[in-house]
Order: structure tokens, then C-alpha cells, then sequence
């Protein structure tokens, strides 16, 4: 796969500015956006929009809405993102996300979104008391079923060329490759990019209750350590998580994915391997090994607890970083919306 | 029905930028707000978009989009659109319409698009080679679903309390209501009237050939009357229009609805009523009644004509008409939208 000709390379990604980052997001994607500052060329843009848009697809508290946006920017700052060589920046700053939207409305077939595996799920979810499909549909807003445009919006309207993604988002990077390819080729001109993934060989962490389930800032909070925990939360939560009644530790998915799951995040968190952890720990019982995860979870979490207890002090600074985001991402997103806009014939 | 408390008069309807306005457009929605710039009280605003985002539903060659909006932007002017007292803009120069649009389609569920009677009509339309309505729903874009919140949208960024429309715009402005209920109940807050439809006295104009369907630009060109029109073409056209073989004029839309629709258009050009139309002409034949109808058309559309030939020298003139009145829009839409992204939590 290629991202089509001529493209300089740009990466970009979103997150949910909803609930506190957790430590499956940090594993995921954050700490590549921090190893990306080393490891991309200087040349390449590097952008990560706060996606307060998106969070609207469901009702919130506008209050919190406000102060999860800034939490979301102190836990990226505190992870270690770099303000000067990585732009973060709030998505509704920028109009042009709908602006564009809109205009990959108009060429993508309602057929494209109701085939995406997230909207099913959501049908799904909504008719668990009805057989009746045409009611789960009817009664779920436009926009659960309209984001994934919106998405692609996001991306293209920078001609983002890299997109670190998570496996929950392959498909909708996909749709995002073809709108690209439906507009290049209804305006015979390569405007947009074909944007690759770029995965993580970071291993998934999963739910502390439903090992099946990725960890998730929709799932209840005792289903997650979120990075702002304190040790006795930590703690708590590690001893309450699902685990079984084996009086030693292994890795085994299949068999014990609760287990294998703590295996992870204590191999991850620690930076060593799995069979690292299994030859430490294998003789250990559940409660000896939950506690050396509770140690390493506050150990390594602590410094960046540190951190966003003190940039939670200095909110000006971190205003100043958003808007310093808001207009590089400005720059770049209306250079590309007004020759988008010319082409289409809207000026 | 009201409006709600405390909401500013404010005047609002969108025209479509895709193709040259006809008569029925001009006796319909311009001479209604030719007319309003008299009976409005001063203190009410005037806004009437060229809404060009939605003219993008269906696939549009660019370089004819940008004349066409050009084109009815003069149109408007040598009608008697008083640029002093009416604001025309362009919708793709404010892009707090879309922004808005977002916030929308978060709160619109999916089956109050799906009843829209337009879509059902397009659904019909796109499966008429098929009996497979999932077919027929999955190959056409998002846009024609969605379109109903952009207009929600277009109309409520302004406030707007009033919307002059025709009749098959009354299921939108429904939609436009229930959105702004749907908000200012989510909201607590009375943030948007809920908007009341102007409907003119005059009659509807069909079209040419099928006297049972509206005259449309959507139609092929001989169907309609289109204000720029020169003599020859208005005569080849109503020469050529839908008529019988009786010797005689009569104003029976039931039985003779081609000869009415003639009727009412002779009518309504000249200012006189239908009554007075039968009078004149009830012995005539219909070629000497139809030289008599074009005669009129011709006589009334051509100061119009000249205006616009004059108009279309003057591009300048009419930009700057379009930037003012983007300015003007500008001004509200981004105060009212400033107000809503707060309520909502984005800032």
C-alpha cells in the first residue's frame, strides 16, 4: 500500500477528550506519540487533535466536557509530549473539520457507513430489549452513525499521511482511504493522500473485569487504572480485578486471559518481556503478584502524577499550549480547505 | 404556534445556486421577499444564503457551481433584492453553518431523517430498476439524508424566527423546530425560537410539461421559464408546452390543469386575478391565448433581463454585494455560535 504521490509525510491522531487517559491508552497510543518525537524525521508534522467533536455523539456535562479537554492536554503534556515538536490542539478550534465533513458527505454513500462494524455494535447494543431493528436505528442520533465521516475529515484535512490507530480503528481508516480515493478521482486530481496505519506492537490492555473487552473510558471506572490514580486506587482496583483461584502465575490467553492480561500490563509497564515476568513471578500466588503490579503501576506512574499535578497549576500554560496548537493546525488546515474549496467550485 | 420568548424579529431563507432562477422561483420565494424590504418593520434583519454546501449534494461540475453562484446573486439584485436592506451570502463563506450542523446531527436521531418525504422520494427514485430498498439506500450519499440538519442549521445560527417557504419545505422547517426543541430542552435554556413559516398567497407554478409537478431546476431546461430568458426561447417554450385540443381558455386545475398552470402564470405575471385572465381571454384559442402569455412574459421579465445584463458587467459590484453580506452574516452567526459552543461545553 502506498499513500499515493507527493505527499510529505504528517502524522496525526486523535483522542477523546472524555474521562482521564488510562493506562491501556498510555501503553497504546500515547506512548508512541512520544517515542514518534524520536523517532520520526524533523521534517515530519506531527499533530494530535483533542477530539471534542466526536465526544458529542453521546450527551455530556458541559462542565466536565471543559475540564476533561484541559485534563486531556495536561495527562499529554505530563506523558511527555513535546509542545514544540508535537501540536495538540482542540478539534472544534478548527472549523474546517466540519467544513469538510460536509463536503465527504456528499460523495460517501450511506452503504459505506452502515457496514461499519462500530455502528452494528451500537444497533446492537440499543435493540437488546426489542427485536426491532428499525427502532434501535431510529431511535440513535445521526451522528453515532455519521462520525467515521467526520473522522476522515480530521485526517484528510491535513493530508495526514500516518495515522497511529488502535485495531478498533483499522476500518474506519479504511473508509478513510476511500473517501480519498472517491474524491481524487470524481475531481481527477490527487488532493488527498491515501493514509496508512501505523500499529503499535504494543500488546492490547484489557478490561480489569472482562478480560474480553478492551480497557475503556466507557467502561466503569473500577475496569481501568487511569493515569491520575493514587496508589491506594491503584491498589484497590488491582486487588478487586477479575483474576481465578490458580495459586501460580502464567501467560496463557486462552485459558486465563485475566491473568494474561495483568501479565501485560506489568511486562509493559516495566519494559521487560512477558516471559520475563513469568519467570520472576511464575511460583508467586495472585495476591503476591498483584501486589508487585500495584508496585510497578505506582512506581511508574508516579512521575507522571507529578506532573499533571503540577501543570494543573499552571492552566495558563497549558491554554497557551492548545492555542499555539489551534493555529499551526490553523495554517496548515486552511491552506489545504481553500484549494479543497476550489476544486469542488465553492470559490 | 409561537416562536418562543424573547427572539428578535429575524427573516431567513436559502436559494439554491444550481442553474438559472426561473418564474416559479421569482413568483414564489423572490417576489415574496422583494415585498417583505416594504412590509417588514425596519427593525427586522433580512437574510437570504446562496446555499451553495447544499447544491453539493449531488455531483457538480466546479467551474459551472461558481457561475451559477454568481449567476443568482444577480439574479436577486435585478429582482429587487435592496443589498442596503437584504443580506445575500454566500453559505460556504460562514463556516459556523456546518459547525452548527455537527452539534445537530448529536442530537438528531436517525428516524427523524428517515421520514423525511424528500428522502423517501429519493429512496423511490434510486431503486426504481430494483426491488431492493437496502440497495437503493446504500448507493445513495449521506448528504441527501443529512441535508435536513444543515438546514436546521442555516436556519437557527440566525436566530432566525421567520422563514418564507413553499410547501414542500414545511416537513424541514417541522424538523428544524423539533431540533431546536430537542436543544433548548437538553440544554435547559431557551437558546433558539422555534422558527415560523412565511407562506405566501401566491400560486404555485408547475411545470411546462407535467403540470402535476412544480416547476424545477432540476427539470430539463423546456419545463421552464427561466428569468433570463430572451424572447425567442420564452415563445419556442410556451409554444411548445403542455396543452389540449379545446377551443377555449378555462381555469379548471382538475381537469385542464396544463391550460390552469398557463392561466395562473398569465395571472400572476400581469398582477391581475385568475377571474379577470378568463374574462379577458375565455374565447381565445390556446395559440392566440399562449402568443398573448408570452407577450406578457416578455414584457415583465424584460426590465428584469436588462438588469441582469447590466449586473453581469459589473461583477465587482456584485462580489463586494456578497462580501457585505457575508460580513453582516458573519457577525450574528459567530455571536450566536460562540454562545451555543459554550452552553455545549466546547469552550
Amino acid at each position: 500500500m502506498s499513500t499515493g504521490p507527493h505527499f510529505p509525510e504528517l502524522i496525526l491522531s486523535g483522542i477523546q477528550p472524555t474521562g482521564s487517559p488510562h493506562i491501556g491508552n498510555f501503553l497504546g497510543a500515547l506512548s508512541k506519540w512520544v517515542s514518534l518525537q524520536r523517532t520520526a524525521h524533523d521534517s515530519v508534522t506531527l499533530l494530535y487533535p483533542i477530539v471534542d467533536l466526536h465526544a458529542l455523539t453521546i450527551p455530556r456535562d458541559p462542565e466536565q466536557l471543559k475540564k476533561s479537554k484541559i485534563e486531556t492536554a495536561i495527562v499529554l503534556l505530563a506523558c511527555g509530549i513535546d509542545p514544540a515538536r508535537s501540536y495538540i490542539f482542540e478539534q472544534s478550534r478548527i472549523p474546517a473539520h466540519t467544513e469538510l465533513a460536509w463536503l465527504f458527505n456528499c460523495i460517501t454513500p450511506m452503504g459505506w457507513l452502515s457496514r461499519m462494524t462500530q455502528w452494528k455494535l451500537k444497533l446492537k447494543t440499543n435493540s437488546q430489549f426489542s427485536e426491532d431493528e428499525v427502532l434501535s436505528f431510529s431511535g440513535l442520533c445521526l451522528g453515532l452513525f455519521s462520525y467515521p465521516v467526520l473522522q476522515a475529515a480530521d485526517i484528510l484535512l491535513y493530508k495526514a499521511t500516518h495515522v497511529p490507530i488502535g485495531d478498533d480503528q483499522v476500518q474506519h481508516l479504511e473508509l478513510t482511504r476511500d473517501i480519498a480515493q472517491m474524491f481524487n478521482k470524481m475531481y481527477h486530481q490527487n488532493v488527498f493522500p491515501l493514509p496508512l496505519s501505523i500499529t503499535t506492537s504494543a500488546k492490547r490492555i484489557m478490561s480489569l473485569y472482562d478480560p474480553s473487552k478492551k480497557m475503556s473510558k466507557s467502561d466503569p471506572e473500577n475496569t481501568r487504572i487511569n493515569l491520575s490514580d493514587p496508589p491506594t486506587i491503584i491498589a484497590e482496583k488491582i486487588k478487586k480485578s477479575t483474576s481465578d483461584s490458580l495459586k501460580y502465575i502464567t501467560y496463557d490467553p486462552e485459558t486465563r486471559p485475566a491473568i494474561a492480561n495483568l501479565v501485560t500490563i506489568y511486562a509493559t509497564m516495566q519494559g521487560i518481556t512477558i516471559d520475563q515476568v513469568v519467570a520472576e513471578h511464575g511460583k508467586s500466588d495472585i495476591k503476591t503478584f498483584k501486589d508487585a503490579l500495584t508496585q510497578v503501576l505506582v512506581e511508574k506512574l508516579s512521575p507522571i502524577q507529578e506532573e499533571i499535578q503540577r501543570l494543573r497549576l499552571e492552566q495558563g500554560y497549558v491554554q497557551q499550549v492548545l492555542k499555539n496548537g489551534a493555529e499551526k493546525a490553523s495554517m496548515i488546515a486552511e491552506n489545504n480547505l481553500d484549494e479543497i474549496r476550489s476544486i469542488v467550485g465553492l470559490k
